[in-house]
């Protein structure tokens, strides 16, 4: 009997159930002895405190093609994974005993990078782990690609398009507040498909008054609007110039409900343009995943099946070079992929005419 | 030789070139007279300042999908006609000036409410001006139906769409605040396609607590999450009970970005539950034209062509019980078509188990 | 106890699911009496043959955006009904001793035009029966639309806008082959949607001479390519003059696959150009429902629940002059809704340049 | 003065514009003297034939988005490339006079397999070329990927989608033709994509009488229905070991309309299952571009202009291991790259229990 635990953590993207599915089918299709599938509720949460149900065929059938997770998730900061929870629990004692009291041969991880780190530590701790790379943001290490991440650029990118129609027809200035956390993949790629004129990410600080020499460069020019796609973690050169302290105090009395919102206000005092924002918010994580990402999940969850039939634990599967990879967990905990600012990709923006505000 | 100008006022939407082309290509493959069409530029502004260009076939070629305006558009509020520019120019005056400096036989403007009372305006000092009722609110009297509403819901459903999946895996309570100025079709349709919850809508002013009741019976039942369709216009029961100047001062000193933060809020305290609020923004008055849309603009513009070649003037072109009908100025200017809350598909809404917060 | 039967006949069209929801959760919500809901699977063969299941709250819960039926559907021509089965089975007896044997209050049928015939039928047996109308082609008698049809709109819409780009690329004739059965509504909407030259529908027999002179004076204008929506009724005055008996002989021997080969076979031969058949086929009934079609189908479906509480059987659900209304079956089965061809929409196509080869 | 020409050559793709566009900017853009750039119109025709226009600054705006080519294409066989026209005209002669005429510094061309083969000859006649991997079967050799590739995904797997719903809903066995020519890219990504039951491809021969067995096997299990991805150059193990004169003289008797409706025919005839077959056909190439392909098109472009800047000619822009690489025209002239039948993604996809009719 093969007993394998599955959850889903951390803010939910397209094709987790994608994944999942492939994982649950490989292994049913594939196994030499019978197959027991428990999924956990709501992320870590049900590890923790024991609630799961068995999944059964049923459960993968039809949803290829529903975003979500029908796991449920939820985020258990890894910081905190070391403190009892408010009823003086253990949480990771209580994990450990909910996977042996189950007899689980392993455990399959869904998530980012917060997610893989408390997956990492369960594997020093004994379990067997298998994760996959879960997140829009594409920021884990060790992967080339995330699953997620191509539908929420083509989320972000609709959300361009329909801003182009109307920033046109009004001659306005927009910012497009693109998700992506501390990196700037999503922005960078929405922006590059969507046509914007400047693009603002985490890795490259943006000077605010070369931002708005780019929007007058383009008055002058005659062009009647202009589109700026914003990381929602974009910085300014003088913000990332701040002690890691001073920063902090000066988002605790930020007045704008986000950094898009400074730089439209910074826009438009500077330059009397209408400046909108729009903000497409957890849409990006929403909806259907598109084929790329049912495929790339598909093979991911594949791998993951194929390792477990192999007894091969204690590693994420990734995508490097064009090969599925097994990376093992500490190499990928607490470690993150952001984009070099010297990178063939944004050299081949800037020729392009894309300003990145420096 | 008959002379044309035409403009597209007030917020943008799809399908204005859809409906610009249909009374393009009306007049000029039917008209037994050569035909000039003159574009003015953002709206009513190109009418008073004079900016127009000659339009050309290629003008019209490939722009039955496009989203915007090819003409641009502006808004200039109606109750400011009257007043002379900051250079003291008479704006009536000046649109009249330029109608027939150009010998134009006569307007085509598509716009919504308020421009439309500036048509009305216009129509009454003697020009010939006929209107199509463009707006995503579907708020224009006379008419059952206007174009871009269409569109608009699918884009606001789609954003429903996509938020439902994020919301059932993380078992929050989602707002989604769709536009609609201050009348709830658009939010009353999208809500009821995208499966919400309850649905606030500006017809229906809502008590907070019963909204609650509605989040925690869900909650009793089981239900992981709920979905809020709010109008942007929505209005609690209390708020609706103020004086206007009592109102207005409540808005002045208003804390929110807008009415869905401040019943995010409400129900947070009062629940526990993580709420949150995603606003598609401008993203609804954007992008393609969908079919319906098309076909409606098309049509719209076939008949205000067929109006310019019979000499009609004086009306909008509307559509009432399936019929295409001309609706005279006067009419339409200053009225709005807002839900009656006892109309059949509220009453139906309501039997599937919608609440509208009462 | 309220027991209903429900099912789901003839080809199936977006939006089934829908409007089923609808039904369960208006007669579920406020019904007096405890409620069951018997599913028959495979349309009329699962109530002649006895095959169903009970039908529960989730059956129902995410299905409003899922296109299909959860219940199966097939075809069972009406004018067979009264041949007895390869058995001998009597098929109306075996439907109504179903019908009494699980004591049902009565029967929901959503369905096209052969399949109300048959509802027709046992509503004048005696049984208790409500119609929702259901066919992407528009053409039921007593009702303005059908759910469904919008949906199929979209995606015929969708292939023209598709082929509209490598049209204009290779310079090419295209001739799109859109679904409708007998009747023009799915290819006239699609077609001015998409911008086509030439819509070819059955109400209006066409000239193959007339679309040939079409092609060549777009040639002679310079357009490099043309766009012409068929509906797979189509037919050419010629084959229209034929008596029945005739045409069936010509059908029988017929050496095109359908009839827009046999378009393009003629206007390839008398022009020289290269034209190609493209034929979207079952995407047409396939894929999400429309915004539109869910909020159309969830109001019949809102509707037909209300008239089950209320008893009131023997209608069809239909929507006239923008009511909700009940049409009496006997007024509906076997007549057909086809387009006008002096129909004001016609003449607006004309007024647009759009031949229909006459 | 920089000279340049660009034509666009074979079938059409998406992105086909946004590729243009790339090189037009960065040329443009970062050029240290005056340039000028040519458009020849429909492929080498345009080339042979002098056929061509100065392409400005508008001519590449708003173009991003938009599929086909605004210089049209043509399809110019290779192989009668050194015949001469029907007029007697050398063809090579031809182009390389319209070339010198020009004093162009190089030839941009975007194209497939065929293209690229004449691009090779151009260049080894002395020309500059540089060239873009254009087509939606993937199948250029000397690079992973190709732009048009993701976007026909997209509609293929979208095509599956709606026949999914249908399928299921009767219960039938559904054939999706797909294209790819004579590779398996398309319909094995559009295939995993859809979560098709049977994929087959050219690269790996099918035997009918497994597709069968793997029908009846579902049929067994209580399956309703399966999918069957079939690409539209998929070939028998039968028709694969025949002799290329033997295989030639089949298809000249061939009774079907393509490989999809024998395969069909002969699944009806063994199971008595109703089995019916869509050919999504030329839409596959049509339509608006996909982000992904608008940002790697954008990146070839960007790539290719910074050649022409560079100076660098003879090859062709690929995209290898992650990297935009120069592949020498030599090397892919006449080479096809295939899926090799033991590759990773092909074992994942039996894993997960897709069928590939061996």
């Amino acid at each position: 009997m093969l007993r394998i635990g599955m959850l889903t953590s951390g803010g939910d993207c397209q094709a987790l159930n994608a994944a999942m599915r492939g994982v649950f089918k490989v292994v049913t299709n594939n196994a030499k002895e019978p197959v027991e599938f428990y999924g956990f509720e709501d992320g870590y949460k049900g590890l923790i405190y024991g609630k799961f149900r068995l999944l059964r065929e049923e459960d993968f059938t039809n949803i290829l093609t529903i975003g979500g997770t029908i796991l449920g998730t939820s985020r258990v900061p890894f910081k905190t994974i070391h403190e009892p929870d408010e009823k003086g629990l253990d949480k990771v004692a209580a994990m450990k005993q909910t996977y042996y009291k189950l007899q689980l041969n392993c455990l399959v991880m869904l998530g980012g990078n917060g997610s893989t780190k408390t997956a990492n530590l369960l594997n020093q701790e004994g379990l067997n782990v298998v994760t996959l790379p879960k997140t829009i943001d594409n920021d884990l290490w060790g992967t080339d690609m995330t699953f997620g991440f191509q539908s929420a650029v083509d989320i972000a990118t609709r959300c361009i398009d329909e801003i182009h129609t109307t920033a046109s027809s009004h001659g306005r200035v927009f910012i497009i507040e693109i998700m992506g956390h501390k990196v700037g993949w999503l922005p960078l790629n929405a922006g590059i498909a969507g046509g914007a004129d400047i693009i603002l990410i985490p890795e490259i600080p943006y000077d605010i008054k070369k931002v708005i020499d780019v929007i007058e460069e383009r008055d002058r020019k005659g062009h009647r609007f202009s589109i700026i796609a914003v990381a929602e973690g974009a910085i300014s050169k003088e913000d990332a110039a701040l002690s890691k302290k001073a920063y902090k105090k000066k988002l605790a009395n930020y007045e704008y409900p986000s950094v898009s919102y400074e730089i439209a206000d910074l826009i438009q005092k500077a330059t009397g343009r209408e400046v909108r924002v729009t903000v497409p918010g957890h849409t990006q994580r929403g909806g259907a995943p598109c084929p790329y990402d049912r495929v790339f999940a598909s093979r991911l969850g594949a791998e993951a099946g194929k390792m477990i039939l192999d007894g091969h634990y204690g590693f994420m599967v990734g995508y490097r070079n064009r090969e599925m990879v097994k990376v093992p967990l500490e190499e990928v905990a607490g470690r993150l992929k952001t984009i070099d600012p010297t990178a063939r990709i944004i050299e081949e923006a800037k020729l392009l005419g894309i300003s990145f505000g420096e």
